[in-house]
């Protein structure tokens, strides 16, 4: 019970961090800045920080999270994967289209593309994220690669995953501190205006965020019951006989996706037929 | 064996991004900069960047897998954990002096401090820090702390310090886009001069490094033999019952640096008596 308690504690406090922060990233732009449009202009630039709040870092975020719910855990695995690469590909085409208000507003403005630390590790981010949906939707969702692919992939699934969402933030980061040093000029960042500070508060709201995600996403006993028994089973093993299982199976430890081996099991064996 | 190798691949791997991004970060500041003094100018300012990749960054990095190191495995976990705080305490140290040079150049220089939320965000990790720091030492150091208090507080202490780890880098990219917008007049940022790409693969580096000293950190089979045992016998536990043995104990299954039940008997009886 006091599991149950403190995971939803953990819960609801991400969830407010996520919510108060969309809010703000509404108002930044909405308030304080040109509004939303789609004409080339700082209003379609807006799309930008919106769409990556909301997509990237939200979405994403609950995507990370969403097999810890204990209210999924009577919904089959694959029901689950669904919602999972859903979500995923959803932050995706959002971050798509936030990049594409970018190049757009920077076209327009006749300002070059591509020369800043941020948008260098934003492309990158936003190019293996799709890898990693591709590579997590080939490996999981279509029921062609061996159980012991699967269980050996699980390991750089969970952590490029969880780094991927924790490079976001940080290009995120990156993103404010570029946009108010540009867009404040009197006053400037520098004299703290309401702005400045307000748009502060959004990027620790991003922080805060992101290490509660981080923080539920690495907690075994938080997991699904099955992945649980998994987790137990293969670091029981222990030491260096795990090589025997597999080179990557003593690593599901570090997993915190990781399908229940009878769930691989049943998948491999009904060829995907699995929808219960 | 191929165990070993994998390791030593991420290790040399992680020893090189930290060795390039440390002659980086000097060929920055004394071939494209101004140089290093302590006179208030920009000069002074430099040993800010400086010192934060090789303390902040490097340092800090080197003693978070301090004990994965496998030449380490015949010292003592309490000698290990000597090495392990004082890697913390030097980068410490050198995060403060970082500091202060910019307080230095900007109250000589009349700009504000503590405007950005890179200055927010930087300040609020520098204490964290130190509180890790200081909470670390009177818990796993002073043999005061209940054997019970440790093994609850563990999952905290890691998951802390490979947050502020990531936290630290983050703030170091957005302090790296900072300085490139205010520091280049002519070219400007935006033109891409030979500064700004040396310095953005700076950035690049520092995340490279980053993310394989999470990588090395998480792989519970790289963990000190007597941790890896720790390890699977409070997973195997597994299941509800966890919270008999103590709420925190199936969580060290996230802990990389957790000391063996065995280590930390030892100690509670000898109390503190331990330079083997």
């Amino acid at each position: 019970m006091e599991k149950r308690a403190q995971f939803l504690l953990a819960l609801s406090a991400a969830a407010a961090a996520a919510f108060v922060a969309v809010v703000f990233v509404l108002r930044w732009v909405l308030h304080f800045r040109e509004g939303l449009a789609w004409d080339g202009g700082p209003a379609e630039f807006n799309w930008h920080p919106v769409l990556i709040v909301i997509g990237f870092v939200v979405l994403q975020g609950i995507a990370i999270i969403v097999y810890r719910l204990p209210w999924t855990w009577q919904c089959s695995k694959l029901l689950m994967k669904f919602i999972h690469a859903g979500l995923n590909l959803l932050a995706f085409i959002l971050a798509v289209i936030s990049m594409v208000a970018v190049f757009d507003f920077h076209n327009f403005a006749k300002i070059p593309n591509m020369y800043s630390l941020h948008s260098w590790l934003g492309l990158a981010v936003v190019v293996l994220y799709g890898l990693q949906l591709v590579l997590g939707v080939g490996m999981y969702l279509i029921p062609v690669a061996p159980v012991s692919w699967k269980a050996a992939f699980m390991p750089l699934h969970v952590y490029s995953g969880l780094s991927l969402f924790i490079t976001v933030i940080a290009v995120a980061l990156m993103g404010i501190t570029e946009k108010l040093i540009f867009g404040l000029s009197n006053p400037k960042y520098k004299d703290s205006p309401p702005e400045a500070l307000f748009v502060n508060v959004l990027g620790v709201l991003l922080v805060v965020f992101g290490g509660l995600i981080l923080w539920i996403a690495t907690r075994t006993s938080w997991k699904r019951p099955s992945d649980q028994v998994l987790h137990a089973l293969h670091t029981s093993a222990g030491g260096e006989d795990n090589t025997k299982v597999g080179p990557a199976l003593s690593q599901l430890s570090e997993g915190n996706d990781a399908e229940s081996s009878s769930d691989v099991r049943r998948r491999g064996n009904k060829l995907g037929d699995e929808a219960e």
